[in-house]
């Protein structure tokens, strides 16, 4: 196979496509080359692979001689991978093309193209559903009689289906399952044109969602950098752009924001080469030629500027914020942004649980990121108490900053029973936390964006390492209600304090608050170390977790430093590496596995749950703590998510070893190439 | 004088500096050069002018002999202005400094500094007040010791006050009465440094409110360019940057959108010239102080960039959308964006009405922006009718796209009366709007971010330039909601359709709304050109100017190729320019005065109202046409907005012509330097 993934973020990833001319690095820009008339060498640029059209240089006889006796890369004198279109475009412009689907593809062929494209049809959106229906047909023949044209060439099949959303999935199961490299994702540039943005998202959700993990998807005619970042957010890897040229014949300059015109402007509102050793007067006074190649020198660095930018945004788990401030740029793509909502939960599964950035709350669009619902959804997995005390945020993480409260505070009771919370409250000489008396008070603060954090969980990614204003939007405010009154629905009692009650403008008679009364005296809370952890391993593994991780007598060994539990140990193991169950990551505050640890998760998941399961062949490389490709996976938990800890083991679910995931479950299962685990220990 | 303003933008001014070493473009950045160890070519860089330390040079023997021998500019090697500090800084950090406020300003002018600065106090925030009150006591009696000390060069006097906003305001007051040319804002450093960018808003307001609007304001310290666009969409005009060098030096990569770390980058997120032609590898391999200066030069090539880009934004008028962008790069910048809420009513006198930019909404915060509080004042100084039907939008501008109604509706009544709207709009046949019997109807429609949009004002800007996500966030459906609640309080009838309570969640009780019906067949809609015109007229100038400028017989000519109204003359007149009113102008939907209009609007509103008041000297160039320039200017109506059309009279009321102001009526009566206004005719 020709793919593999190296890092991921929301559905973005950072990987390795493989061609007979060499490795790219994907997300990537393709600068769209006219056979026989380039002006820029692009590869100058930071081009690592280009497309041109395979149609143009088949109907020129000069170009189409040369093409087959000297190949494709000598013609337009570049030595990476070269992709080649088939004339679909031409065929969208003129309605017919000169060629047939066999003799575009054999050609492509023969003139050595890296990856070529069958002649699909490419419908425009909004047309008669029966004529998409046709037009999609044809595609889809014509894909499948490429396969058996091509010798050995990659090939591109392109997913069609106009606005039709259950085409283009139909079609996405359809070439998905047939043997091609690369689905480009075609017909969206009269979208993109009229910034029906919103239509764009759709489309490539309902594209990337059938389609398979392990085959980059390219955004066809998608080559501004506004929607680069969303694009490749939603599982887009390769884009083509003719408008580096175009534009810059035009005048205009490209912007991750936007587009100027460069009669406009007074000054040059970019920090590229061209835009800060020019002024605008300086361009205007060039001749056309001159003027419009270095617009197109800045487009082109402004564009592969971004791909780096979104590359390394990837890496750093900080996409998504990278997304919510490209989105503001035009409200369309704000609308767009908007949508993604719908897709929860198919983002939540490819959206990495742990990162190296905070998460930044940049606007009600924050409140539906993957995170927000994921955590909204573990919180059911944690362990239950009886009452709930509500308080508002302090400085993170929260119990090392409200330890003692004071203050105003309303109380609910079910049924006819005295409010216990209350009264224990009351009594301060009674109530410094944890007590066994009030051990089954849940303490939880309310705030933005994640709503409820019960104390045991304050210092668990990214609860903890998050930030947003402090002047919360209605959107917030109306999130943190709705789950709220939810939540306390089931607990016996509920006492919540007066300034959570103001913030987030909760109605008194909804949450059936009666009990009105005053701490005066300071009260002291706190987290007992085996809640923490329990509560920590439930909500990182599933509910139960955490019992099974530490039945029985443990040891928690914290760090002199921070006090912050470090290690748990089975009892009287410490520094004992046999004895150790997990530890508690500094970074993230969840468990990294250690061999005890992964030993009684393994007995307490029934298989195949929390497992990837390798063949025999890779059975001693596993063993021997070598990490896990995955073209040796034979089955695996598909609700793993990228980088948990997962446990290894054979067919007959024995097991040989444990490590971090690098893909999610439904990726591991489908790629035949790269990393699935990387092992941290084996030797069972 | 030595300051005038080009273009406006909220806040924001695009201005000329003049300096005895020659004329600066504002907003600008200043290097912090090093005196004798400066290591890059700034101006290579697009620096026009420079900071450095006298404090620095005065201190050591070599520098001190050869700046007083040499001047400060060759002792720099700059050729440009030069503005130098007087050692606060090194007195905020060591407590005291060798030198007395009045050796420091004769040693500036001794070497020649273009604009020099006296000993203040930095107090840093936080402080107690007794403290803050002080040092302020010092500063600004050091500030009066600097004018009796200083011959001709140009001084800068220091605001300073801790987080204490009275004191602050205070200090600029006092400092504003003196002959001082230009005020930095001083200690914000350390409130940058711990991200408390809401006080940084509140320091920069309590500040520039009550400082001369005609002095440029030097935002000191603040050298990362995140902070640059809202610093200056608040008045701030001067930053120096000392960053660009430590955080080189730091391996550190300083973007409009924040910070990035070299050790942890695999791309190089950025497209200047640097980061285009090196990896991250090679800038880690290279020795430290080569990786520096790359370091560095990116750090200058971005921060240029940036000044740039808020230049062209102003000049767009673009500059809210520019913030809003940049604001979402750190919550706490967010956090800093909202609370502009506080200052809609200050914001609203500084920002131009009319713009060359669509109005884009970014998200909640765009609900705050002075186009919005600016609309809802208005609409209360246009004609009143005594019914109102709401409509939900359509495209813009929507008199053109909702001809026609049909659908669900709900009427409400006050008293016993019959709701007659209901009667009208269920006999269609009646009701081809305008029609004399419905003319007390008025149609508003309904939308983000301007809620009520009365259909005669569709074209005016920005009601018609504006784009919105057509899915709604909560704090504009509040928004919408509360201001239709207390509109149609005002109205005997009320008719509003069902999409409009759905899309807006409207509570149908709080609305006193009782009838429910159904439009059957189509109700044409429309607006009477004389109401159009009227309520323009009456929106831009205020209540009445309609009735004043359209009194008597007129004639309304529109444009053959669109429809829309062009000109309106007194009856008869069509092309005879002495009896032309008004044009009204295509691309704002506002109307130009011509002489007639000129005249009926002088006889309609008091003086000084809408007036710019000039002296006997200028009194022959007005009536000529030519353009007025703030020095001519006695008086004027302090509530003229920039771009207004106002009239330009002389002592006596006499009308001499009349133009487009350049300034608002706060600055036209503070500057005496720039043009005022520019004349469209005079002759009277």
């Amino acid at each position: 196979m020709t793919f593999e993934i190296k890092y991921k973020d929301a559905r973005g990833r950072v990987g390795i496509l493989k061609t007979p001319h060499g490795r790219i690095k994907t997300p990537a820009l393709m600068p769209v080359i006219h056979p026989g008339k380039q002006i820029l060498p692009v590869d100058d640029y930071g081009a690592d692979l280009v497309i041109t059209n395979a149609y143009l240089i088949y109907k020129n006889d000069l170009l189409r001689e040369k093409a087959l006796e000297e190949g494709v890369h000598n013609l337009i004198d570049f030595s990476g991978p070269v992709i080649t279109d088939s004339g679909s475009y031409q065929l969208s412009l003129y309605g017919d093309v000169q060629v047939s689907n066999q003799m575009i593809v054999e050609f492509q062929e023969k003139i050595g193209t890296d990856i070529g494209t069958s002649l699909d049809i490419p419908t425009p959106p909004f047309v008669k559903r029966e004529r998409a229906e046709k037009d999609l047909e044809i595609t889809i023949q014509r894909a499948k009689e490429s396969l058996e044209v091509r010798d050995k060439m990659m090939l591109n099949s392109v997913v069609q289906g106009s606005t039709y959303l259950d085409l283009r999935s139909r079609c996405a199961d359809i070439l998905g399952s047939m043997d091609f490299q690369v689905h480009p994702i075609g017909a969206v540039v009269p979208l993109l044109e009229s910034y029906r943005y919103r239509e764009v998202v759709e489309v490539i959700m309902a594209s990337v969602t059938h389609l398979p993990d392990s085959r980059p998807r390219h955004l066809m005619g998608a080559g501004h950098p506004m929607v680069f970042a969303l694009a490749v957010a939603l599982g887009c890897d390769l884009f083509d752009s003719a408008a580096y040229i175009l534009y810059a014949e035009d005048d205009r300059l490209m912007m991750p924001n936007g587009t100027y015109k460069l009669d406009k402007l007074q000054e040059m509102p970019c920090y590229c080469e061209v835009c800060s050793s020019h002024t605008p007067d300086e361009l205007r006074g060039m001749a056309k030629k001159g003027r419009s190649l270095l617009l197109a020198q800045h487009n082109l660095e402004v564009s592969f500027g971004e791909i780096r930018t979104i590359r390394q945004a990837i890496i750093d788990g900080s996409l998504w914020e990278l997304i919510e401030q490209r989105c503001r740029s035009h409200p369309y793509l704000l609308d767009a942004l908007r949508i993604l909502k719908n897709y929860q939960e198919d983002l939540e599964k490819y959206d990495p649980p742990y990162k190296r950035s905070a998460f930044f709350y940049s606007g009600p669009e924050s409140l539906n990121r993957p995170e927000v619902y994921r955590h909204l959804k573990r919180l059911q997995q944690i362990p239950k108490k009886n009452k709930v005390l509500l308080l508002p945020p302090s400085d993170k993480p929260y119990s090392q900053h409200i330890a003692a409260i004071s203050g105003k505070f309303y109380g609910t009771k079910k049924g006819n029973f005295e409010n216990s919370i209350i009264k224990k409250l009351l009594e301060p000489s009674e109530i410094n936390l944890p007590l066994p008396a009030i051990k089954d008070i849940q303490i939880v603060v309310v705030d933005i964006p994640f709503a409820l954090i019960p104390l045991e969980l304050d210092q668990v990614y990214p609860l903890a390492q998050n930030e947003s204003p402090t002047n919360y939007d209605e959107d917030a405010k109306e999130m943190v209600r709705k789950v709220l009154q939810n939540y306390i629905y089931n607990f016996e009692e509920t006492v919540i304090s007066e300034n959570v009650l103001k913030s987030f403008d909760l109605d008194l008679s909804n949450l059936d608050l009666e009990k009105e009364f005053q701490i005066t005296e300071t009260v002291i809370l706190g987290v007992e170390d085996l809640d923490r952890i329990v509560y920590i391993a439930d909500y990182q593994f599933g509910y139960g977790a955490g019992r099974a991780l530490f039945n029985g007598p443990i040891k928690v060994v914290k760090s002199r430093k921070t006090g912050k539990i470090r290690h748990i140990y089975l009892d009287g193991g410490e520094g004992d590496v046999e004895k150790l169950i997990a530890t508690l990551r500094a970074s993230d505050g969840v468990f990294v596995l250690a061999s005890e640890g992964a030993r009684r998760l393994h007995q307490y998941f029934p298989y195949p749950r929390n497992r990837v399961v390798i063949n025999q062949e890779a059975e001693p490389f596993a063993r021997k703590g070598k990490s896990i490709f995955a073209k040796f996976v034979i089955n695996c938990d598909i609700d793993i998510r990228a980088k948990d800890e997962v446990l290894i083991v054979n067919e007959d679910d024995q097991l040989l070893a444990f490590g971090k995931s690098v893909l999610n479950g439904m990726e591991i299962t489908d790629f035949n190439t790269g990393q699935a685990v990387k092992t941290r220990k084996g030797g069972f």
